[in-house]
C-alpha cells in the first residue's frame, strides 16, 4: 500500500508555519481509507496530584510538531512513507469522573488499534496509561513495559482514590498488564514518601535505572542493560515527559531537580531499534509552564523517533 | 478587644517581602485567642471546564497580597486595627471526588464562622461558591448573593456532573441558598451555549448589571440599581476575577474579552458600604497564567475592600 | 438548509480543550458540502516593518476560538446555526516574494468567496488587506471600508517597496477598491513620520475616528458617525489588532500606547448591526508577544462579533 | 540653528529596529555642538522597598522608543526637528552609598541643564527625583511640582533612611524646592500605613487628584483643575510609570490596582501644552516585570510627550 | 526525642499545593519546642551588582519545596524524620545600611545555632554569607568552605564598599573564618576583571574546581579531590545558584554561560556524605528571572540534600 | 598601538546595567581611530523559514553583553585590552528584497575589513553568512569554515528561492567561497527533508561532528577531529545558537531537540586557539523567544571566545 501513502503537507510549498494544527501536519484518519499507526490525544488531566494543565498537552505538541520533518536520519527512515500514519484526534471522554473516563478511554484506545494499527499517544497525565495499556492488552497480551518517568507511579492511593496519576502501574501490575521481569523504570529520581516506595515497587518486577546513571554510565551501558531485560517481547514504552530534567522539560507538573537530557532520552529510544514496539504514550506536558515551546519541541521528538522505531519495523 | 488586636507586620521593621506567607501578614489563626474576620484559602480545582490552576490561587494571592498597608484611605477606614482579622490557612479537602469535597468545603467553612467570624475565602475554582454559600446558610438563613462574573454559573449540569464551576448557583437556587429578588449577577458577559441560558437563569431571581452597561453607564448608577436590590439582607459576595477584563486579569480559567477595569470593580465594591456583609469569597484565580502577579495584586486588593467594609460595619 | 448546518464540536459532550484546531472547533471546509461563511488563515508576515511572527497568528487565534461558544446573546443571535461557517484552512503563499504571495492570497481568497460566501480572514499581517480587498471587489465591487488600526496604512513606500504592512490602503485608493466618502479610518493615534502623513491620507476619503475621541465621547456616538459613513454600501471591516491598547494586545507588531479597550471595539462592532458586511479580516496578531493567550482570546472575540453580524443579516 | 538639528536614524533609510540603542534613536550629546533638551539616564533603584529592577529601566525604555516617529500629530509638533534633542547617556553614580548618589546624581544633572538644557530623566526609581529636583532648583528656583503616582511618596523616613523612593518629596519639602500651593498628586490610590499618611502630605501643600477621580469625571476637568494650581509658574513633572494600572504597566516595583490608562494619561500631559515645562522624570519601570514590552512603550510614550510640550514652547 | 519529632504536612492528607508555604510544609520555629536543623531565610539584596531580586528568594524556594516528599533515597534517608527540621522564618534586618544588615544578620543567625542548631539559610544575596560565617565561627570556629558558584567572590570592594556580593570571601578571609587549605571553589567560570583577580584569591588558600573541570573529569573524581581537601575539619557549604548553568538555574543576578547541570550538583552534594556538615547556605535566587519556578525547584533540592547529609550524620 | 586602546567602560565606575548599549560597553567604531576587531550587527531575518525575529538578535546580545568582563582566565587573554575592539554598529539593508540586502551586506562587511579589520558579526539569520564569506573571500580568499549548526544549511531553494536561512553554504559552496576538505558542520542533528539531503551535502566537502558524537566521545576527540580538517587554512567560524539545546537556547527559530550543551560550545571553540581565525558570526538568535536574556548571555559568551581567539593571536 507504499504509494498510496499519504505524508505530511509539503513544507517546500505550504511553510511549516501553516495549514491545519495535525500532528506533523498529517493526515486525519477520516482523510485516508487507512493507517498503520495513528497519533491520538488523550487530554485528560484530572488524575494529577500537583500542577495541572496536561489536558492541554496534545495542542501544544502538535503545535511544535510543525517542525518536523519527513526523513530521520538518526534511524534512516522516513517514518511518514513507510507506513501511513495518521493524526486521530482527541478521545473523548468524561472529564470529572475517572472511572468512567478510564472506561472511555480503554474503549477509544482499543477501536483504533482493534485492526492492527499501533497507537502512539499524546497525553494528558499519567493516569492514562493504564486504560492504555489495557487496550494494548486486548489486542497484543500483556507487554515489556519501559517506563520513562522521574516517579515510579505504582504508589496504591492518593485520598483513597486508586486511579492517579501516580498508580496506573500498581493497577496495571495488579491486573497482570506488563511482564514482570521484562520492564524497567527509566530516569527514577528526587524524594520519596517513604523507603517502603521503593520496597513495594521492587515486588512488581522493574529493572531501575535510576536517573544518576546517566551521570556515571554511557547511554550505551543502559540500552544494552534495557534491552535485555525487554527482550522478544511486545514492547510498550510510556514517557512522563519530567524523565527530562526541568530546563529541558520546565512544562511538567510535578518536576524534579536532576533529572535526563533530551540528547540523553533520544539516545535510549534509537537503542530500542529492532525491538518489537506494539505502543507508545508521552504524557504530562503542561503547556502553560513552557516557554518558547521547548517542552513541547522535546515531546514531539520523542513522539518521532517512536513513529520512527515502528516505521523501522514495518522495513 | 481592640488594643489586643494584632496588625500586620510592620513593613517599616520588617521589609514587605520579608517573612511568611500569610495574607497581608497577618497573623495565623492559630496565632492570636480569636478573630473576627478569617481569611481563608480553599485550593479547590477540579470543577473546572477550561484552564486549570486555581489550586494554586491562595498562595499566589497571599504573595501579591504583602504589598498591602494598614489604612484604606478610600473607605477612611483600618481594616486590620478595628478587627482581628486572621489568615486561617487552607481547608483541606479530597480533590478527585467532587462531592465528598463539598462536605469538606462546607464543614471547614461552618467551624471557621460558627462562633460570629465574618470569612473572606480565597478560591480555588468557583464550584466552592455552593458549599461556602451553604456554610453560610447555616449561620445567617438565605441571603442576598451578588456575583461579579463574566459568566452566570447557573447551568444545570456538564458532562451530568451537577458540582462543577458552571454550576454552584443552580444548585444554590434549589436549595435556596440566596434571596431571589435580592441578588444581582455584574459583568457578565461573552457567548453562551444557547438563549436558553438566560432563561433559565431568568427564572432565579437574579438582577443582572451586563458589563456593557460600564461603557454607557456610571458606575454610580450601577452601585444605586445593586444597593436597592440588595436592601438591607445579609449580603454575601461571590467574585469571579474573570469579570475582570483579561488586560486587568489574565490568570483565570476561562477568559472572556471586554470586561471590567479593576478600577470600576473597586468602585462598586466601596459602594457597598453600609450594607450587611457576612461573607465573600474571590475565586478563579489561575496563577500559571498571570505575569508580573497583576491578577493577583488585584485580587488582593480586592479581599482587602471586603474586609474594609467588614470593619466598616464594626465601627 | 438550516436542518444540515454542521456547527461547533459540542462542549458539554467533548471538552473545549479537546479536539483538533479549526476555529470554534467548527467543521473544515472539506467536511460539508457549501458553507455560508469561511474563516481562512493567511500566515504571512513578510510585509512588517518591526516585530514580525503574526505568521503564527492565524494558528493562535485558532486555539483561543475554543472558549467561544454558540450563542451570541449581545446580537441575539447564533452565529453557527443560521449560517454555516467553516474553516477553510490557511491559504498557500510564497512566503520570499511579496507581489507574487499577493497574487496567490487574491485568487485564495476569490475562490472561497465567487460563490457568495463571505471570508473572515485571520492574519497574517496588515498586507493581506490588499489582496483580500481585490478579490472582494471581483465579487462586490468598491466597498466601504472600515478600518480599525493605530495606524493610517496609508503611506506610500517603505524601502521603495509598494506593498508592506503600512502600504495597502494607498494602492487600495489607487485602484479604487474602496469608496471615498463611505470609509472610515478608527483608532487612530501615536506618532507619524510627518504631517504630511495626514495631508496624504486626507486626500484618499476616509473620516478618521481618533482613539483619544474613545475618551471624550460616547461609543454610541462613535457608531452613529460610522454608520452614517458607511450608508448601506457592501461593507468591508479591516481589523488590526494594534487598535486595542498594548495592555490588551500585546501580541502585536507596532504597539501604540493610548489604545482602545476590547469592551470599546465589542460595542462598535455590534453597532454594525443592520449594516451589509460583505468581508472582514483580523491581523496583526503575533503570538510570540502574547501572555495567557489574551491577545488570542480579544481576536477571537472580535471574529465571532463579526460572525454574529453576518448571521444577523441573513436572519 | 533649526537648519543644523540632528534628529532621528530615518527609518526609512534603516530600520527601525537597527543601529545602536540611544532613545528614539537620536544623537548622542557628544555627537552634536550643543542641545535644546537631553534625555538622561539614571539606574539608580536602591531607594526602593519593594521589587527592585529599575536599574535595567533606561535601557529598557530606549529599547521600546524605536517605535517613536518624528512627528506627534496630538500636539501638531515634530519634536526632534524644532529643537535639538540628545541622549545623553547614563548619569554615573555609587550604587551602595546614597547620599553620595544623591550628589552625583545632582550635579551630574546640573551639568546637563545649567547651559540652559532642558531634561527628560529616564529612572532609575523614585528617590532621584530629589537631586533631580535640587539641580532644577539651581537654575530655575522652586517649580510647580506635578507628581503622577499612586503613591505620595511624602513619607519620612523607612528604615531610619531619609532618601528612599517613598520620600524623595518630604526632603524636597522641607528643602523649598517646590511651590506648595501649585503643585499636585495625580493618580493616587491605594492602602497607606495610616490616616497620619494623608495628614502629612495635606501641610505639604498639594493638590490631590485621587485616582478614581478618572472613573467621575473627565480628563478635561482634571486638566483644568491642574492648569489653575499650576499656574504660570515653572513646571516639573515626575511621573513614576505606576500612575498607571498593572495592566497597563505591570514592570513596577509596588503595582497598585485601579489605575489609569496610558489614554487618560497621554490626555492629561496633552492638556499641559503652553505651560512652562522646565524638566521632568519618568521612574519605577522595572523590567523584569514586563511583557511585550508594554511598560516600555508606555513610558517611552510619555517622555515623547514631554519632549513634545518642550518643542510646543519653542515655536 | 524521635517520637515527638514533627515533620512535613501529610501530602496524602492535605495536597502539596495547600497550606501554608514554610518551607517543605515543615512546623514553624514557634510551633515546636525545640529543634535540630532551621531553615532560615535571609531576603537581602543590597549587596548585588547587576540584576537584583533575591529579596524574594526565601519566598520563591519555600513555594517550589512544597514538591519535597519525606524520605530521600539517593542518601537512604528521612531528613525530616530522624531530626527536627523547622523553618524560622526570615530574619529582620535593615535594608538600605549594609555594615547594619550585616549585624543584623550574624546575631539573627547566632541566636539560632547558639544552642546547637545547624542552620541552611535561603538567600538573598551573596553578602549574607559573611555575616553567617561569622556566627557559624562563634560556635564552630574556622571552618572548612566549600564554596559551589561561577565567581570566586573574593574580590576586594566595588565603588569603595568593602561588603557586596562579590566579596564576602575575602572579608571572611581577613578575619580568618575559614581553613586555608581545607577550602575550596567548585564551578569557577566566566570572565575576569584581570588575571589579579586569580592571583589575588590563589593567597587564599582555596582548591579551585573549575567548571569546565565537569566536562573531563568524573563527579567522582571530583568529589574525592574535594572530600581529602576537606577533611573532617567543620564544613560549611556555600552554594551560589549560578554555579548552575543559566538553562538550570536562569532566576539568578549575574548567569554565566556553561555552568554545572543540577544533576552534577546533586551528585557533588550528596559524595560529602559523612563530612562533618555544620552549616549551609543557598544564595541567588531572584525569581522574577524564573519560569515554571525550575531554579525554585533545584534550591529547594539543593537545601534538601543538605538537610539529608545533616540527617545522616545524626544516624 | 597597545597603549592607546581602549577597552570596555570600567565596571567599578560606571554599574555594568549603565552606560549605551556597545557591545561589552565597548567604544562605537567611530569613537577611536582605528581597530583590530569590529563587533558588527546585520539584524536581517527575511531568510527564516519558521520563527522570524533575529532582527532584534543583535541589541539583544548586546544587551546581555554588559555582564562580560575584561579579562578571559579560560584563555588567560584580555582580548580588549590586546587589540582594540570596537563596536561597528549595524549594517544597514533593504528588509524587502533579499538580493539586494546580500550585496549591502558584503559591501557593508567588506568595508569594514578591508583595511584588515577582523569581523564578528551578530545576525540576524543564517541567511547573511552566505555574503559574509562573500566579503571575507575578498580579502583572505576562500577559508576553512566551521558550520556550527543543527541543519546543514545547504539546502538548494525554499519557495524558489535561493537565498534563504538554509541554504546560505550551497551557494557559497558554488562559489568556492569555502575550501572543500578543510570545512566542517558541527552539531547537527534532527530530523531532514529527505536522505538525497546528506547525500547533497556530502559532495560539498564537510566534515560532519554530528551532535549525538558529544554523547558519546570526549569534545578533545571532536576538537582533534576539528583542527585536523581545518589545518593552517584561514578560518571562519559560522554559529547557529541552535546548535545549542533549547534549554540553554529557546530563542531561535527552529529548535531541535537534543543538542550541545553551551560548556560543550565553549570548550570546543577554546580548542581552536592558535588556529588562522579570520572571521566569525553568531545568528539565529531571535529575543522573543528567550526568558532570563540565557541565549543572550550564551551568544555574548560565544562572541567573547571568538575575540578570545583572536587576541590570542597578536600575541
Amino acid at each position: 500500500m507504499k504509494n498510496e501513502i499519504r505524508g505530511q503537507v509539503d513544507g517546500m510549498v505550504v511553510p511549516r508555519y501553516a495549514g491545519h494544527s495535525t500532528f506533523a501536519r498529517l493526515p486525519r484518519l477520516e482523510d485516508v481509507p487507512g493507517y498503520d499507526v495513528a497519533i491520538v490525544g488523550v487530554p485528560f488531566d484530572t488524575g494529577v496530584t500537583y500542577r495541572p494543565g496536561a489536558r492541554f498537552g496534545p495542542a501544544h505538541i502538535r503545535q511544535a510538531s510543525r517542525l518536523l520533518r519527513p526523513y530521520n536520519p538518526a534511524l534512516d527512515v522516513s517514518p511518514f512513507a513507510r507506513q501511513q500514519v495518521v493524526d486521530a484526534g482527541d478521545l473523548p471522554f468524561n472529564p470529572f469522573d475517572i472511572p468512567t473516563a478510564m472506561t472511555q478511554i480503554e474503549d477509544g484506545a482499543y477501536e483504533l488499534i482493534r485492526d492492527g494499527g499501533l497507537l502512539v499517544t499524546l497525553g494528558g497525565d499519567h493516569t492514562i496509561a493504564y486504560p492504555l495499556l489495557k487496550a494494548v492488552n486486548r489486542v497484543h497480551g500483556p507487554v515489556a513495559l519501559v517506563h520513562f518517568d522521574a516517579h515510579l507511579d505504582t504508589w496504591d492511593t492518593y485520598f483513597d482514590t486508586p486511579l492517579t496519576h501516580g498508580t496506573p502501574f500498581r493497577r496495571a501490575a495488579e491486573e497482570g498488564l506488563f511482564l514482570s521481569g521484562h520492564s524497567a523504570h527509566v530516569g527514577i529520581r528526587g524524594s520519596l514518601y517513604s523507603p517502603n516506595d521503593l520496597a513495594d515497587d521492587a515486588e512488581l518486577g522493574f529493572t531501575i535505572v535510576h536517573c544518576m546513571e546517566f551521570q556515571r554510565r554511557t547511554v550505551d551501558d543502559v540500552i544494552d542493560r534495557l534491552a535485555r531485560a525487554i527482550g522478544d517481547a511486545p514492547l510498550y514504552v510510556s514517557i512522563d515527559i519530567d524523565v527530562l530534567d526541568p530546563s529541558h522539560a520546565p512544562a511538567t507538573g510535578t518536576p524534579e531537580a536532576g533529572g535526563m537530557t533530551s540528547r540523553e532520552l533520544l539516545a535510549v529510544l534509537r537503542g530500542f531499534d529492532g525491538l518489537n514496539l506494539v505502543g507508545a504514550d508521552i504524557v504530562e506536558v503542561a503547556p502553560a509552564y513552557d516557554h518558547a515551546e521547548i517542552t513541547g519541541v522535546a515531546a514531539a521528538n520523542v513522539a518521532y523517533e517512536l513513529v520512527s522505531l515502528a516505521a523501522r519495523n514495518r522495513a
